[in-house]
């Protein structure tokens, strides 16, 4: 199996293999691809980078050759969730690795993290707290054993804060003081939740940390793990230095050094403002954490699961008539599965749009389609990349009423002909489930042929039913501006 | 004090004076408007209904001239909440009644139809199942005492459904059919939910349940109430006539007819769909619980303050945090408000948006602000109109990052200056309550002139705050994004 993880400032692929529940890697490889630098003021990456990127990609594909393309995860973070021409860039990075190329939250990542960090620590019963500093972002989860409690991820990072406080390589105090103190106002937003939960111990993760504690043993720094002593030291002597381009410091790689002043400001900002006195480095990563979700998905311990079982319950959803409904619409998935060509990943966000299509009578029940198609759109999710997020959000804003055909612009291409077909199977279902019982379901049988689909009822069966007949014939009437047909009998 | 009901087929006003905590009308006053026949079907109203309503109001203008404009409510429904150009409609409204004119939303509208229809009841200790057949909805809710328990307001009403089965004013047994199934259609969405609460009695309310009533009396149908027998007699009787100005039925006068048969197909999809056998005639109605609401919010139960505080906890708001903000908030308000002009309106806008800032979080905490905006933008809030709604929304939208000017695009001209001030006061209220703890906030003294706000803190105290000072100049910058200054020292 293998994860790629497209960072802001480096592309990461592991290749593994499994033993005893175990991930053991074979292969790691690292480039420097630095995407945020490529991100432009109008929020599009420039051509640059996008090259960039996908030369990368291509040197990891000539190693993923001999592994089954279902084993493989590709994820981007922060510069890919911001950049506002990602879509196309994901598009070719499916063409180039043959793959699952998607991009997840914030939180979906600090969760990442936690699962590949803690898989590398010794077992400890207490709360840990873990940081990564990435390019873009900085995610900061607390956790007991491998389970995350407290996930986040803020706006900053070693290379959008080197841009911004050392501009033109430059180092400056007041830039660095700067950046510390932007630093620490974005860390007040989670921290009194996370001092009030509290840790017993700190790892942090992350290239950013890692140069940071080869520095720190080079110069005889460090002290049973890296503290703020130390950080104050290498400030110091980073300070003493005009450019980036100058700093020569034992133990900083080359390429590490453009990005080492704004990673010492945020770490030293994280100290200051949690109130950290001592961290240790792990070198478990997003990467790790993507290889023990895919374990976790094929053996029946799917996040995802617990993921939508928790949005359920916080936003009151009738669990009974969810279940009624995700039923139904997985007996018409099986039924037309193959005849449709519909797989694994389908069958998932038909199952699970079909637990939360009722999610926005939260809000309001006028219109409640759309308002659980933006919950389930912005909401982190847990397990979810933002593309599963995006087709359940579609499935369940055209579960009922009409359907515009600009409701299924935002779905990618190549899925849009599976997405209107589960969009027909989830209508389905909720009108065979208008009764809200148990038990009321008819027995009729299912074909379909192209974007046709037709039911047979049981003989005059059907003539008995006037509101499931005004129903489907409304249907008829809704799937006719989707190009699709709908015949019973 | 006097109300205004602009519904989609009359408005009504209702003109009453209190006496021991009781509303006594003086004066009620109906026109019918047939507002919902001027909606086309790219949802604007069209010229010849804008002016019906605007005369009517003229007419209704010349009783209040000698109520205080405080004292008066106006308030819209369906047809106003489904008219793109209803905006304009309402700046018009205003210009000719000189008093608050709003539009609420379904549920809203279910509330106040219940608080007046209770209050004309006899006091029971039973729930009651309560519906009001509009123009263009019809609400339905279950109350205890003078307390909705459900609310619900469902996309049927009397002229609607005239126009879509009864068009060019032919009246076929068809038609009536079709529009008693659709309506027990629309009636399944609610059914489940109500039946499980159950009633004890049921009451209808509005011009249309008055009219098949008075039909019932005047035919010897009535059988100490209005039963499913009643309204099938009343049914043959209608199909006997080829077209709506044909009807000629003891009971029903001259401008009823043309919605009889649409309303009374929706009165027995009622009966048929909730299993209703028998319901009583009340002729409480939405002006009347406007009225009670006014009553309510000068007597300190204001329904407001409940919502809010079910909103905070449906949502798990931090509530310590939140009281902090609106604490903040309201100190700032009371040493402005003079200057500023700032009026009561104000004042609860920004107090209850104050408490509501970080609703958002439940979804996600990227970009919070928005979605916290939506959420009090569609979310059912009983007591607030939509107008409400959306300037909340503004301020918790343009609480933290940066403002595009466009955010405060939708704000009623009349009101933009206000808001764009309230939205200064609520960052200020945030930005000193960043550290999230109790007694955090700093001696200063604030003045304003023009959109200009000036904060002095004891000397040289700032200097050593350097969090609170990188914010403020943070501010400094967003500010002049909207025109606005910001200096302090």
């Amino acid at each position: 199996m293998a994860a790629i993880d497209m960072g802001s400032n480096s592309f990461h692929m592991v290749i593994a293999r499994t033993e005893c529940g175990e991930v053991r890697p074979i292969q790691k490889i690292a480039e420097k691809v630095m995407l945020a630098t490529g991100l432009q003021d109008d929020n599009t990456l420039d051509q640059e980078a996008l090259e960039r990127g996908l030369d990368c990609l291509r040197r990891f594909a000539q190693c993923l050759q001999d592994i089954n393309p279902k084993m493989v995860r590709c994820v981007g973070t922060n510069t890919l969730r911001k950049a506002s021409n990602g879509n196309e860039f994901l598009r070719q990075a499916r063409k180039v690795l043959n793959c699952p190329v998607e991009v997840v939250n914030g939180r979906e990542e600090a969760r990442l993290i936690y699962l590949g960090v803690s898989h590398s620590l010794a077992h400890d019963d207490g709360h840990r707290l873990v940081f990564d500093i990435g390019g873009g972002s900085t995610e900061f989860i607390i956790g007991k054993g491998f389970d995350p409690v407290l996930t986040e991820s803020l706006h900053m990072g070693c290379v959008s804060y080197r841009e911004r406080y050392f501009a033109d390589g430059k180092i400056t105090e007041q830039g660095f003081r700067k950046a510390v103190i932007r630093a620490r106002l974005e860390l007040t937003s989670l921290e009194r939740s996370y001092r009030d939960l509290g840790w017993n111990s700190v790892v942090g993760a992350s290239g950013t940390v890692k140069a940071i504690k080869n520095a720190m043993i080079e110069n005889d720094w460090y002290q049973d793990g890296i503290d703020l002593d130390g950080l104050y030291k290498l400030r110091d002597k980073v300070l003493s230095y005009a450019t980036l381009e100058d700093i020569d410091i034992a133990g900083i790689k080359a390429d590490r050094r453009s990005v080492l002043p704004s990673g010492l400001a945020i770490m030293i900002a994280i100290y200051e403002q949690l109130g950290v006195t001592k961290a240790r480095f792990s070198d478990g990563a997003m990467r790790e954490g993507i290889l023990y979700d895919m374990l976790g998905r094929h053996a029946a311990e799917d996040v995802r699961e617990r993921t939508v079982r928790a949005l359920m319950k916080r936003y009151s959803v009738d669990e009974a008539h969810a279940e009624r409904v995700q039923n139904t619409a997985m007996e018409l998935f099986h039924r037309v599965e193959k005849d449709w060509d519909l797989g694994e990943f389908c069958q998932g966000w038909l199952k699970w749009a079909a637990l939360c299509h009722e999610v926005g009578l939260v809000v309001s029940h006028s219109g409640f389609h759309r308002h659980g198609a933006y919950l389930l759109t912005y909401s982190d999710l847990p397990g979810f990349t933002r593309q599963d997020q995006k087709i359940m959000a579609t499935l369940v804003s055209c579960h009922r009423r009409k359907i515009r055909p600009a409701q299924l612009d935002d779905v990618l291409p190549h899925l849009l002909e599976k997405v209107r077909r589960l969009v027909l199977l989830m209508r389905l279902a909720v009108v065979f489930n208008r009764s809200r019982r148990d038990g009321a379901l008819p027995a009729f049988s299912i074909a379909v042929a192209g974007d046709s689909v037709k039911l047979t009822f049981e003989a005059d069966w059907i003539n008995q039913q006037p509101l499931l007949l005004a129903d489907l014939q409304q249907e008829q009437d809704i799937w006719k501006k989707i190009d699709c047909t709908l015949e019973f009998e």
